[in-house]
């Protein structure tokens, strides 16, 4: 390996990473032009792919950047979960400006390694660049399913199931943009968000999931995902949706709501189940893994998103999703 | 999927794309959380990726769209056809700034599908972003080889053999800098370079190549990755390198072979291969692809590189590599 300050960044980013216990078995490692290794037999491979770019997904002041690291990594894992994938490992391409020190690279790969551990996922290679503005950040997450369960499976008659409670990451961002220190629940729930991996492959086991999404651009705008691409229409009850709890003391239960719905950055799953098969089993869910696990509406014939209210009557959301390039931010 | 100038923004990239040839089955396609896709029988998954950020690895002034989309494609493909594999897909990560029109998004996805199409390989999806600042596209290429070849196969008394001829982007870029506008050769070089993937896997599978890499980063960088990946020495002959046509009527040879061994931006690939192996097949290589293959040199015992001059004796050579963070740009 060539000396210089590139090649010191690389060892310093990687260093930081450390073991991750991951088990994955490479026929060429990282290193070489390009990582190889063998799947599992009768698996596909699952590829997804996150980008976190500074001023738009984070600012500076609100993170340090081992939540940085550990937050672009959740977000492309998340994407694996949502297929009911194991995680092999990631490549991780990173483009910072060049005033920053040797310290912050170890400082994100810190964070990366931290999730990459939970995940059992191995650093597999990617690339690093100057970068004449933004820190730039871009995560491809590798996995592998012998029968990955997409969007588009959901059947009439089907149940809707929520992991996790929605809003707490969406209100550490509407804080620092108010200016406020944000709750350190709802700091934490931004800084490390968990990848459902485990959680997704014992549903797809157990439960015979038929579709399933991440809710990363808010549960709005991916239950509208949802029934585009299965056909069918989604009846989701708003009074069931489970907020996360420092929501539940907002007096205005609507700006709750909206918040938990159009917020974002939550990386929970929203899945469709054949009826009957979530009741008996979701205790046993919140037992082995420590989450909820809610029913929140079902799928009928039709199609788009019919929100629900008190009384079981239509209501209006204001909340659509996060649109990187539209006018909420 | 939503309305939106994000999706809008896709459908514009991914139709001008437009069809590759490829003939992968996704299991799940692009579009869903994640994409998923069997391996052929037997082969390993081999993954590259190559970052282009805008005013580092180029400049708005100096390229078209479409060159900036072939450029990145061909780049991160060539990472592939280092290793012998067969390109299967790439997932491209574009962040773009938001006062850049949706036809940007077009020129740079008809540069992607054209280099795409020479590879016969799909898009297989990606993300996008609002970026700050500068433009940035992140192109991972996912690939399936029976048998990766590493850097760090070479074996002492083997040959080293290059392909195409060295030079002539380098030299566009160094016509830029100097604001002149560069020969058409050497732009077309630099706009529009070539992943050696047929190229690739014929030399392993006729030739039984022992290591390879691509020399984006500079004959003379990449040939000392190869030595210590190898744990060999490389004697190269400076005499036998060939130069691009362009280069060949410099009146200083010192500053043409300095250009050519230090200057990078040439996709072209350096292998080794047993004795006696090249030398009969050349010229059927040649035939085969319109592509010269050269024998610059041979492995042996010890470590590092020794340049060889005019009579056979050590000659110094003023050409590293690129360092995105070193002192040369």
């Amino acid at each position: 390996m060539r000396q210089g300050a590139e090649f010191d960044r690389i060892r310093a980013f990687a260093g930081a990473v450390g073991a991750t216990g991951s088990d994955i078995q490479t026929v060429v490692p990282p290193g070489d032009d390009a990582v190889a290794f063998r799947l599992p037999e009768g698996t596909s491979v699952v590829l997804g792919t996150d980008v976190s770019v500074e001023d738009v997904h984070f600012r500076r002041a609100w993170l340090r950047w081992e939540a940085v690291g550990y937050r672009s990594t959740a977000a492309a894992l998340s994407d694996l979960a949502a297929m009911g994938a194991e995680a092999l490992g990631v490549l991780d391409t990173l483009a910072l400006p060049p005033e920053l020190e040797t310290s912050v690279y170890e400082s994100i790969g810190s964070g990366v390694g931290e999730c990459l551990r939970a995940a059992e996922a191995a650093l597999l290679g990617g690339d690093l660049a100057q970068s004449p503005g933004p820190v730039m950040i871009d995560v491809v997450a590798i996995g592998s399913a012998e029968r990955p369960v997409s969007r588009g499976g959901a059947r009439p008659g089907d149940e809707l199931w929520l992991t996790g409670s929605l809003g707490a990451a969406a209100t550490a961002v509407a804080d620092w943009q108010a200016a406020l220190e944000p709750d350190p629940r709802s700091r934490r729930a931004f800084e490390r968000p968990a990848a459902r991996l485990q959680e997704a492959r014992w549903l797809v086991a157990e439960l015979g999931v038929t579709a399933m999404i991440d809710i990363s651009d808010g549960l709005a705008g991916d239950a509208a995902h949802v029934a585009a691409a299965s056909g069918v229409a989604l009846d989701i009850d708003t009074t069931a949706i489970p907020l996360a709890e420092l929501l539940t003391h907002y007096a205005n239960r609507d700006l709750a709501l909206n918040r938990a719905l159009g917020g974002g950055e939550d990386y929970e799953l929203l899945l469709s189940v054949p009826a009957g098969k979530g009741d008996d089993r979701a205790r046993e869910f919140e037992n082995r893994f420590g989450v909820p696990i809610t029913r929140i509406g079902q799928v009928r014939e039709g199609e788009g998103v019919r929100w629900l209210g008190e009384d079981g009557s239509p209501k209006q959301i204001d909340a659509d999703g996060f649109d990187h390039f539209g006018p909420r931010r």
